[in-house]
Order: structure tokens, then C-alpha cells, then sequence
């Protein structure tokens, strides 16, 4: 992980007790002076207590601090969750010496638990304490569940206006589908904007990115992707050359932290691209992609390394998408297996297999019936997976 | 297996070779007389090649014989494909005299690989001669694939107009979803009945059985569901009594059919009911039924017997229905372990874990919304249904 710190925050992350293992599990951003922030949530209709408080909080569009808890979602928690919620935001606003309602909470981790919130209050002034530009890789880790490394990405642009740097940490590892793929992120960028011209540039590069993702069909309550613009580059989105070199900029990071959390997911060993060409509209491609990219059936054989076509367009069938299953071709890699429905025999089959055993590869089905694309990135499924998800809370 | 052997027909299993382990893989359904028959298949898109002949032929409505290999699925096979199913129906229709087109035919198996017709139409006299009212039980081995166990229920009705009987063997452990749940099923009476009679009651008892099970959500291309009608009792399903009686031993025979293929899926453990009450509408319901019964957080929790409520809600939350969150009970058996959205903390918890030992138990899902049910069956996610599925092909 290449992580750049981003001028005008500082971070920090540090063990509160909350996660029984000791790992990190509260992480905090702090903004020297009230930064722009635009965010996304998740769509499910039980949402979490932080969800809630975000939401309330956010058309300010402006903000000081973001503290961000793991190891529990305060999640149906009821309206004592939603106290603690905001027994959070106030824990760090007090440590900070900022007014509460600049402060953004998120929490991730078991639903259904009562917030630990003693041992967050407790925590809060030495997080505070910690506070540093470097600081954002601890936060990185204090924000993980069943991660199994911390991700994060940065990069820097040069425009005609100046330059400007983005970094983006993001968690997430199961109940990851495309509605917003289930995980905390946050970008920070030392660009000065407006949240309100934050905000389309944060869908557009959500639509890029979390919603194109996939490992295992659910999502979660507690999504929250949030973008922070601190100003201290002192260049302006608005100045001529930057908006385009920023929405760029934050495609290529959303996109790179979404990859990441396929690759990390829970149990993942590869990271697949499901590209569907060629149906009768974009309706059907995605339907094509979802239904296929979701299949336990074509999971497994990726887990398997088997090149069993037969489930890719049984699950294709199955989608409501039209098409003539006897005009379908399909490639894993380079590799065509099927032309016309049909199988392209053994030897392109082994030739399959060895593309199978790398890490990543697109698997590309072609309708030959309209226009429609589009594209998912899913993983396998594991006996990790399984494993993991058994075991969660025990 | 409590199997009755059906007056009217005969049947038979072998070893025809297109199983490598050398397991019984060819199947022989005899009429002695011309059997009414109607038939369920695949919604999939893609469609197996038996599937495309049988839906030529049974608007006839009548038949002698059915030919069903396992092993090999005969799909995505081309018109090669097609013209292999012809041939394994004149292979049956050859050694019993009867006519081509009063075959029906079925296959289950691998997908894409040419169905090895040799091996059938060499066996196929020998399991002519092999055909004997009680090889009902041969047969219902014949059509396995991953699943554990043979399946099969008959039962036995007196009526005011006289007694009449109804056998059932299923075959299904994976590609098993609502829209027809993947399956081969026969069904035989001794009943006297015409097609027509038949096809609305066979479309019934399967919205109350196949089309309510889920094992993981894919659905295959070779789905089959066929019920003949011998007519050796002399009994008239059109006779005062008989079908009313007969719809109730449909509906019976094939709800056990269904929650057998539940209870011997792959890798298997639980059959669970999702039980979901109270909801806006029949769909909204259903769509929560689904997403929780599909979930594969749900599914591993299930696996690991932990109450793990909050997956249950979060893929209520994501089905697209619409409720209050804060409105929601749920119940594992008779353990209330969520009331108004929130958990009944760490006693309910134990007592639902109890719940959770057993094989089979309902989890019920209280909206109180409106009038809304449905209720689906499902089955735990286990390191097995990965095991099996990850090296199905080699």
C-alpha cells in the first residue's frame, strides 16, 4: 500500500478495546480547517445508526472530523443507537474542540450489538492525541473486519491550475454487491471545492467503481462512502484544467480501491472481470452480468479452476435477459470456449484451465444481438469464505 | 425411501457406462398401456436438448416410455445435441416396440459435453428386459447425480369412487432455485385421467413445492417435472371424490419430494422455512423470502448455527420491499430474537442457537405492515456445497 498523506488532514487509529482480538478499531480524520464533503450511503432499508446521523449532517456540506469505529456496526440498535451515534461524534468534537455536528461518524462490524461507546469515549482524547499527516495508514487498519490487509491508494496530479493529490482508504470484504458495494471509504483531496460540486463528480466515480463490484450478493447497512476536500492545495476544482484531471483522478482511485476489495474479500483467490457484449440492450447486459457474476455455481468453478462453462450460461438463462443461447461465444482470457452455444472441445477447454489459475481475468460473453454492454468484477467462492463467514461472530 | 411400486407401468436402472465411478446412470419408465401425461420444464433460456423434445411431444398428451440418462445433461450440445436426444429415444422405443414418439426423454449431468449415445443404445435392451413394477427403485437411483440418497414418496388414497396410488422419485441437489427448483421428477398414478385434467393440478402442486425451495439460487437447463396417468386402477379422475383426493396427494407428494431435495442438497444440513409475514404485499413478501433464503450470509450463519439476526435483516433491507425497520420480529423456531428492529439480547440469543442445532426449523419474519405471506425453503451454505460444486468436473 502507497499511501500519501493529504495536505490539510491529519488521522490517527488506535486499539479501544472494542474488537476482542486487540487489533485497531477506531480511526479518526481530522480536518485543520472545515472541509467540503459529499457522501453516499447505502440503499438497504435497514440502515445504521452512523447511516442515519450522516445523513442528517451531511447537506451542510461541510465537515471537521469523521470518527470511524470497527469490530461493531451499531446496527438495530434502536434508538439507544442512534444516542451513541451521536455520544460518538460528540466524544471526538469534544476532543478536538469542534462543534458536534461538524463531526461524520461510520461503524462497521457485527449488526444487532449494543455500540461499546464507554471505551470510544475513553479512547477519544488519546485518538485525538495521535493525530498526524501520516497518521492514515493507522486509520486505514482501524477500519478493518474481515479485511485481510488495509487498502488504500493515492495519487497526485499535475494541472494547468496547479497540483493536487487524492487519497482514498477504503474497507470491505463480504456483503459486497453492486448497490453500492457494502464498505467504509474515504477520499480526502487538498483541493478547495463547493460540496455541491463534489457531490455529482462522488456518484460518478461510485457508478465506476462500488457499484461494478461483487462477492456475495449482499449489502450492507452501513455503507458509507465519503469524499473530503480540505483546500489546502490552493487550488480550486473550479480553475481551468482541474475538474477533468480530478473526476479522472478519482475514477482511477475508486476503481483501484474497488478492484482491492474483490481481491481481499473474504475467502477471494481471483478477481474476474464478467464482460457481456452484444445484448439487446444495457438492461439485459447488466442482467446478464449480475446473474452470472453472483452464480455460486460459477463461483465455485472459479474456486475450482475448472472451466465449466455450462454454469456461466445456464446462469445467463436464467437472467430474464433475451438472447439466442446458439449465437453465444464465450472467452475466459484470450481463450474462446464456446461459439455459437457450443463447446470449442477439449483442447480449448485446457487452454481455459491454465487461464483459470492465474489471479485475474476477464470472462467475456458476447450475445452477437444489440448494444448492450456492461461489466462486473466478482471473485470466487471459497471454503475460506464459508469458513469466515461461519465463524464470524464466534 | 418407502417406495410402492405404480400399477400400470414398470421401470428400470443400470450402469450404462456415462458415469465414470461406475454408478447406475440409465433410466426406464415403461407404460403398459398409453400413460396421459403432463409435463413442467426449465424457464431457463438456455434449454437442454431433452427438454427441446419433450416439449415437442407432449402436447400429445400421451406416452409410453421414459428414457432419462444421469452423467451427462446434453446441453449446450448443439444440433448434434439434438439429434443424440432423438436417438436415445428410439433406442428406448426400439427395445420395447412402441412408437418413436411416444419417448420422452430427460438427461442430468455435466453441461456442454456430448452426450455418449453409444453407451445408451447398447444398454437400452437390457434394460428393457429389466423392466419390473417394483425397478421403480432402480430407476430413482438411476437419476442421481451429486445427490446423497435416492428420492422417493408414494402414497395411497381411498376415495368414494375407489383407492388409487401416486409414485414420485426426484432427482436435484444443486441449480436449485424457486423458478422451477433444478430438478428431474416423475410422478405415476394409476389413476385414469386426461392430459388436459392433468396439467393445471401438476402446475399447482409445483407453486407449492418446487417453485418454493432454494438450495443456491442457479437454476439449470435440463429442469423436467412429468406425471402419468396409467389408468390400470379403473378408477376416473373425473369420479365423484377423486380429485380433490388426488390434488391432496399431489400437493403431499410432491411438498416431500421437494423438502427431501432441500434436505439431501449438496453439502446440506438445515432445511429452514423462511417465513415471512405481514408484508405490504404477496410480492413484497416474496422478494424479502428470496433475498434472505438466497442470502449466502444467511446461509453460512445458518452453516455455523449462529443466530446471527442482523444478516437476516440486512437482506430483508436490500429485497426492494418496502417496510419499517423498527417494525420488524423475527423468530428462529419459537425463540423471539428481534422485536421492533431491535435484539432480544443474550438470553433470546442462547435460546435461538438451541434452535439452530436442529435439522429442520422455521425462521419467521413479522412485518406488520399488511397482509402480505410467503414462505420459501432453504438450506445452509456449507464447506461441502463448495467442496462439491469447486471439483463437480474432475
Amino acid at each position: 500500500m502507497q499511501l500519501l498523506s493529504c495536505p490539510g488532514f491529519a488521522a490517527a487509529g488506535l486499539a479501544a478495546g472494542i474488537k476482542k482480538n486487540g487489533r485497531k478499531d477506531l480511526g479518526l480524520i481530522f480536518c485543520e480547517r472545515p472541509a467540503a464533503v459529499a457522501g453516499l450511503f447505502t440503499r438497504n432499508r435497514v440502515q445504521a445508526a452512523p447511516v442515519r446521523l450522516d445523513r442528517e449532517r451531511i447537506p451542510r456540506g461541510r465537515c471537521r472530523a469523521v470518527i470511524v469505529n470497527s469490530g461493531n456496526a451499531n446496527c438495530c440498535t434502536g434508538e439507544e443507537g442512534d444516542r451513541r451515534a451521536r455520544r460518538m461524534a460528540r466524544a471526538a468534537a469534544q476532543a478536538l474542540g469542534v462543534a458536534e455536528e461538524e463531526v461524520l461518524v461510520a461503524s462497521t462490524g457485527v449488526i444487532g450489538e449494543p455500540l461499546p461507546i464507554d471505551c470510544i469515549e475513553q479512547a477519544a482524547p488519546a485518538l485525538a492525541a495521535a493525530l498526524r499527516p501520516e497518521g492514515i495508514a493507522d486509520f486505514a487498519e482501524a477500519i478493518l473486519t474481515t479485511d485481510r490487509v488495509p487498502k488504500g491508494v493515492s495519487v497526485e496530479r499535475e494541472t494547468a491550475s496547479g497540483r493536487f493529490r487524492l487519497t482514498g482508504v477504503v474497507k470491505g470484504a463480504g456483503m459486497i454487491r453492486p448497490d453500492l458495494a457494502t464498505l467504509l471509504c474515504f477520499l480526502l483531496t487538498d483541493l478547495a471545492a463547493e460540496a455541491e460540486a463534489l457531490r455529482p463528480l462522488l456518484a460518478e466515480g461510485a457508478a465506476r467503481s462500488f457499484n461494478r463490484i461483487t462477492v456475495d450478493g449482499d449489502t450492507s447497512t452501513n455503507d458509507t462512502v465519503l469524499l473530503l476536500a480540505s483546500g489546502a492545495s490552493g487550488v480550486g476544482l473550479a480553475a481551468p484544467g482541474v475538474r477533468e484531471a480530478f473526476r479522472e483522478a478519482l475514477g482511477e482511485v475508486m476503481e483501484r480501491l474497488a478492484r482491492w476489495v474483490v481481491r481481499d474479500a473474504e475467502g477471494s483467490n481471483k478477481v474476474v472481470d464478467i464482460v457481456v457484449r452484444g445484448a439487446a440492450s444495457e438492461a439485459d447486459a447488466r442482467r446478464i452480468a449480475e446473474a452470472v457474476a453472483h452464480s455460486p455455481l460459477v463461483k465455485t468453478a472459479l474456486f475450482g479452476e475448472d472451466a465449466n462453462w455450462g454454469r456461466i450460461l445456464a446462469a445467463a438463462g436464467r437472467s430474464g435477459a433475451e438472447f439466442d443461447p446458439a449465437a453465444v461465444n464465450l472467452y475466459v482470457g484470450p481463450v474462446q470456449i464456446v461459439a455459437g452455444g457450443a463447446g470449442c472441445g477439449k483442447e480449448a477447454e485446457a487452454a481455459a484451465t491454465e487461464v483459470l489459475r492465474a489471479e485475474a481475468f476477464p470472462i467475456v460473453i458476447e450475445l452477437g444481438r444489440g448494444p448492450g454492454t456492461a461489466s462486473l468484477v466478482t471473485c470466487d467462492l471459497s471454503i475460506d469464505y464459508v469458513k469466515i463467514n461461519a465463524d464470524y461472530r464466534s
